[in-house]
């Protein structure tokens, strides 16, 4: 039996993690935790007193924060998905923050109110707004994307998987106004255990 | 001059950088950039294109989100505050993560309907639901802070100055019902560098 456990369905942010355990080839247990109360028991909040998912066990060590795990993951297994170098390293925090506390709450609110409720509880106003917060931080990474092909530069690492898995929800949207930002949500999509992932939600 | 410059007044997020900074003993240029207009000058606006602050300029190298900046900071500096072993290290993610995508917000609605609008604009139910969104991440950080000193351990670390600075306004809320965050913001904030920190915004 692996020692890595993964707990949460594919449907939730351990999605991003699912992604990163396929990218690095682990093996792991997929414990399947959802919203259904199942977060809630005695055994699971011993895990994770939050009852949020992700969260993994690597023996007895315990991580919440999906864009945490996914560091961690990639440096324990000596990937060159974590980079080497300081300033690469804190660029993917930096990007790993950025789509924690800029972007992933309003893609839930724009996805929420086009997509994933009923039709008739989706509000419009909500998802226009939504659109309207993520244009100006959409255009600046746009502008950090220009003329490179993933964030740090020419090599896929974990700063793209992080940000780009906060950006699933974008796959459905027009991105016709940032052209760099479309090109490299695509390319990172395009990889194969990013299309494994998926398909264990889709 | 010193290489590092730090960009915004220390009453935005900006004070998170300048404890860090202060806890590291770092010398440094402070570039009063506030949300006067100043973030929006195309000087500015070259350094972080998402025209906030805080950003710093290490020499050539750029990097905003206040929390990456910190462990940036403190890595850099060889310090203690950045810790060496990688489960540790993978803990100040989680915990700097938590702070950012848990707690953040919520505390700013709380405050803003306390005490940093004027009376008339306060709103006592957002007020409320903050604090109701906020409590079982409390009672969840003050069961991993029970028994122990600090986040990590009996050291002080980034994790530690992270948390503790998204958690600024809650030295004015009754944390009565969770004694060990209580105790643990208050020893933080009891660190010569913190009240010099809080001296330039109070």
């Amino acid at each position: 039996m692996p020692d890595l456990k993964i707990y949460g369905v594919a449907r939730s942010r351990a999605f991003r993690v699912l992604w990163a355990a396929k990218e690095l080839g682990l093996e792991y247990d997929h414990v399947q935790i959802g919203f259904d109360g199942s977060n809630k028991t005695p055994e699971f909040l011993a895990v994770n007193p939050l009852g949020s998912v992700p969260v993994i066990a690597d023996g007895d060590f315990k991580l919440f924060e999906s864009l945490a795990i996914n560091m961690y993951l990639a440096k324990r297994a000596g990937s060159t998905l974590y980079p080497a170098a300081l300033e690469d390293e804190a660029r993917t925090w930096q990007w790993s923050l950025f789509g924690a506390t800029e972007l992933d709450f309003p893609i839930l609110d724009w996805a929420r109110n086009t997509t994933v409720l009923p039709p008739e509880k989706r509000d419009p106003a909500v998802a226009a707004k939504a659109l309207a917060t993520l244009a100006p931080k959409l255009a600046a990474l746009d502008k950090a994307l220009a003329g490179r092909s993933y964030l740090l530069g020419e090599q896929f690492t974990v700063a793209d998987l992080n940000l780009a898995s906060v950006m699933y929800r974008l796959l459905w949207a027009d991105l016709g106004a940032t052209p760099a930002v479309k090109g490299w949500l695509d390319r990172c999509y395009d990889r194969p255990a990013a299309k494994e992932a998926r398909a264990m939600r889709e």
